[in-house]
């Protein structure tokens, strides 16, 4: 990214302290390809995406199809943004492969997986740059000099936002597999595809689109070694329609929250239709389908003319 | 493409005055692998190009995905068709990042984007090798010395020929908005799709069969910045169905004209199917829509069959 | 492959006799992306492999799509499993650019290519790992030093097996327009989609499945140079449908021939749907189409509920 930075039309800065900040989106615009090569980053590079075509009803329009190598390591210890990095005003989720490093986070109490590298690459979902300040901080975390540590940062409502959060379908999945108690270290192969989300006017609404291209338009394909009995104990509660927040844009979901997002049922968090295949018996299991009126509705309506409804 | 020569069924010819030809489908059989990246070459390395399969109704037929950064310095500053290569009975028009080099084009008076590079490449869309007078020309039109230039040519009716044609869905409505008053400095990002053309006998054939693909069966996505009158004042022109031409196989078009390319209505140029996402409001507009049964007739139909009928 | 082994799932071994064995799902469990390029090397580079999703009634499942050049050269010179390896218990097919290197195949009596390399790449589809005696038999037919010889492997009944297979999609066409006396040389390029097979239990299951992918779900399209007549001939003939055991899952035929694959009617081995378009004469030939509800049956439902229908 770095070596192609204009043809990407991102930036490179280096910061005070000799990390690396590559701008994907904040004060530039970034591209279509600059997404996939984030998503890539953040997959800690055992995940391809490709940028490609999904039906919705008679539409086709512009999504992902990402496929996932050992997926507990690249989506659960790389991908998922979970490391929370705050400092004065500055606010980001922060993924890719320096958590691991970091391990600071309580999901690494159950995963076993630790990494080790001289150099650390962390991927962040924000409008705002950080400091060098903020680098240090994350540099320390995960024992790096600050010269080795690599940000990347794109805000949700940018082109390389609405690339690398689609491309997080396999891994919204396996992450609530986790949730509802399926041992995500049988999960041997991921592949998904998602709608590649209308840049919205603001992140706001940018994430409620984001999270309804996942839940309610991505499909994912698990391949697995395990006994039947644990999939069919978690097969129906996958989809996303397992939620009793099931059904409405993400958007009015957070409105009628209050905007508190830790209200929302976490069960809606997957894919909108999941296969599970399993090697050890053969069989394959599948639940949920896609909402393609809903995901019209979400992507492609007016947000005005949705909010009046 | 040098480098992989063999494999991708093309051959380089060192010119008599230096200049390298790219030999992609004259005198040579080439191949769909060759013709992805030729695409890329006319976008200037800032497009990538993938074979896939797309829908027409209920079949599938192969086809391709472009997505474009700098859409107006990718599909107009270079991989637009428009210079006119003409030397005694040697015609051909010529796309790629050269044509920026050489800026004479009318076209470059409505663009400001302007390159500096000792090395130029060109493709050329023809069934007959250039001399290397006409090399010399085109280097002296790009200030390089005629060593540091690069031809590439492929006829329209080639495996390449028929990839490199459907890749540009994107620059042809690119091209439309501009024609129509659109600012196209405003787009940020270009994706599309269009059904690969089953090589025709003739190149004239070949001709009516690339813009069917294309005027009736292609697809594309714009994310622009502007402010949502500027699309509403032109989306309902952007497809081809806005045309008083639309309907009508090319070929057969070309034939009611006499074969008088320049009677064609000029709105008839541009993807069967368009949506516009503007980042400024987060709305998506849409207009158009795939004209299978054409599509089907014009592709897949025997040539002398339609012709009779 | 073997430089980024880790993130690929696979493993590398150098054989007591120096040859190099490269381990993608045997004792490993290999990737989506290990059998892309698993894939890409039996096409001896001559073709390209992607991972995607493919339309299946109203499903989307995950599927390849392959794209060939020099057909004859990558499909029949290279791809097609048609070298038995056997000593004492050890049985394998063997496809790569190697076979050509040997030619001791019947096949290469009626294929005029033949390759000269110092270093010699055969594929194997086996659950069991060779010993160095193979590899020097191996070596020894393709006059090469064991120490340049490349053996991949990997069973059917893995994530490596599930890709390879179905990227054989355009070759198992070519092989029986091959076998019913279209003359092959006249195939310019070749593009084919086919679904990825639900990884089986046991490699017999698996190699019933991957049949079923292509015979009832794989589509191809081949550009030709030559007569429509010769097309006429063919063109019924060659999807599966055209054969007397269309129609039956192929473990369920297995098992009604008593396991004997040779009582199986040749006819039967093609793609579901098969495009001809000649460049010679501009037309485009057709013939069958995919089977979904059987490969539903085939890939998706339970074998055991299947087997007792």
């Amino acid at each position: 990214m770095i070596a192609h930075a204009d043809a990407l039309g991102i930036v490179t800065h280096r910061m005070s302290n000799g990390a690396t900040l590559v701008d994907a989106g904040v004060q530039v615009t970034g591209s279509l390809e600059a997404g996939r090569l984030f998503a890539e980053v953040c997959l800690g590079g055992l995940g391809q995406v490709q940028v490609c075509y999904v039906p919705l009803d008679q539409l086709q329009i512009p999504g992902v199809t990402v496929s996932v190598n050992h997926p507990p390591i690249a989506c659960m210890a790389a991908q998922y943004a979970g490391w929370a990095i705050h400092k004065d005003e500055f606010f980001a989720m922060g993924s890719g492969p320096a958590r691991v490093l970091y391990h600071g986070e309580g999901l690494f109490k159950e995963i076993s997986y630790r990494d080790r590298s001289d150099v650390a690459v962390l991927a962040l979902e924000s409008s705002v740059l950080p400091t060098a300040e903020i680098a240090d901080k994350v540099a320390q975390k995960c024992d790096v000099t600050p010269d080795q540590l690599y940000l990347l940062i794109a805000p949700t409502a940018s082109l390389v936002g609405s690339v690398q959060v689609a491309a997080r379908v396999v891994e919204t999945g396996l992450h609530k597999m986790h949730k509802i108690g399926f041992d995500i270290n049988a999960v041997i192969a991921g592949i998904g595809a998602c709608p590649l989300v209308p840049i919205a006017a603001d992140n706001l609404r940018a994430i409620g689109r984001t999270n309804d291209a996942v839940l309610y338009g991505g499909r994912a394909w698990y391949t697995v070694q395990t006994d039947d009995a644990q999939i069919e104990a978690v097969i129906e509660q996958l989809p996303s329609s397992a939620s009793r927040d099931y059904g409405k844009p993400f958007y009015d979901l957070l409105q009628q929250y209050n905007g508190d997002f830790y209200q929302i049922d976490p069960l809606l968090f997957s894919p909108a239709e999941i296969f599970v295949n399993n090697v050890a018996s053969g069989r394959t299991f599948h639940a949920g389908q896609i909402n393609a009126a809903l995901v019209r509705e979400a992507l492609l309506a007016p947000d005005d003319a949705r909010g009046q409804a």
